[in-house]
């Protein structure tokens, strides 16, 4: 049977998985999206496990969701993915999240790339990836949420600073890409956060976090419904970029 | 048809379940066994929604965690879930963790109350759940583990401080639960948690923890293989004892 080019995972919104508001956090929704992911990257014959057998892995780039509402406690939805696009270094693949109707209450983007774990360097995927381009969906599914636009921070005070701790950290040694997100929200107005759902979030990752540095979450308010976040590192240098809209 | 007075809930190590060593965290050990639990009560007819109609609530008190082994990544395991025991105010569930051949390869139990949402006191649960006597399992069931031993802490200076962020709240507005455990496991050496998995984990809950609240983890290291922690409040209140023993 041909693994199909398009494929669902159902997830319900376990305890914990929701925030202070009761809905399914923006941290387990990238966790699930990447879940889903993984899953189908398997599938496909392109998962963590094959790539390892040729010394090689993906890395995760870029993460855009736009949600027009959140799944609230205990209840169920689906998430549908599809790798939508791929260039010389990147693979683009894209997310719906359904509710129980099977109607779609957000879209998510996401881009990654192949690198050999030796170098460090990212590989021409054809090259790397023979099989990939053969699943790229046939026809163009609808996703609609607009470019990534890059977060302009210009504030010279961090909002927040920490150092990553054990549970931070993945089995590269390196800050999660999920706790990117969480750290992100920390720096953000509790209360903003817990009356405004978040409408967009996008975040970009450029360099990798280690455990204990200490890092800093630098913010930008632009207006009410807008920010824009820098993670820094002790030197200065910009580990991640996030912009968060709230909903109106 | 009767629920079963044993329930089994069955998961997989997916992305970001495990730790840095590639098994599945503590964290979120201790959430899967919270959604198994809260599974199962729902079931028997007293989860929580059938409790806030009465304006009540569950509240967990202490959870006993102890493994032989941690699943790897991308590993299925399982949970069996029962009520072994009843007191006036405390209801005592198990676990045991299976591994794919159905072999346990750890054992946890919990203890909760139920509460009134308004006075916040504990209720006798036999008059609370008129129902929850019956939902005991009628043959004891193995569950191996030794008592909960109290936390000795002598130690002057933390270990860690932190302050809770968005993504440490639930919808009680509290810390929630599962970072307790991380936080924890946060104020330990980093080095020693990534060699020398966790044997026995035994935390119990005596304050609620608010959003932004200065917290601090005190450690106290009786020989090498174990660890005593108190979550101190900035008044000294200790809301939260933990005993970690690593193996050997």
């Amino acid at each position: 049977m041909q693994p199909s080019l398009i494929h669902i995972n159902r997830y319900r919104v376990e305890s914990f998985h929701s925030d202070c508001t009761s809905h399914l956090s923006l941290a387990v929704l990238g966790n699930q999206l990447l879940n889903t992911a993984a899953d189908h990257a398997e599938q496909l014959g392109f998962g963590r496990q094959a790539l390892l057998e040729k010394n090689q892995a993906w890395v995760f780039s870029r993460l855009l969701i736009q949600m027009d509402h959140y799944p609230y406690e205990f209840e169920p939805y689906a998430i549908r993915t599809w790798i939508d696009s791929v260039s010389r270094f990147f693979s683009n693949r894209n997310f719906a999240i359904l509710d129980t109707e099977g109607r779609a209450i957000g879209y998510a983007s996401s881009v990654w790339a192949v690198i050999d774990l030796d170098t460090r360097q990212a590989l021409d995927i054809k090259q790397a990836l023979p099989t990939h381009a053969d699943c790229i969906s046939p026809e163009p599914i609808d996703c609609p949420i607009a470019r990534t636009t890059r977060a302009r921070v210009t504030a010279d005070e961090p909002a927040y600073t920490f150092q990553p701790r054990f549970c931070d950290i993945d089995y590269n040694g390196h800050l999660n890409s999920i706790r990117y997100i969480e750290h992100f929200l920390g720096a953000l107005p509790f209360e903003v956060l817990k009356e405004r759902p978040i409408h967009r979030f996008e975040i970009s990752y450029s360099a990798e976090c280690h455990y204990g540095e200490p890092l800093a979450v630098y913010v930008s308010n632009a207006d009410d419904d807008e920010y824009d976040l820098e993670l820094r590192k002790a030197d200065g240098v910009v580990a991640s970029r996030a912009k968060i809209i709230l909903r109106n």
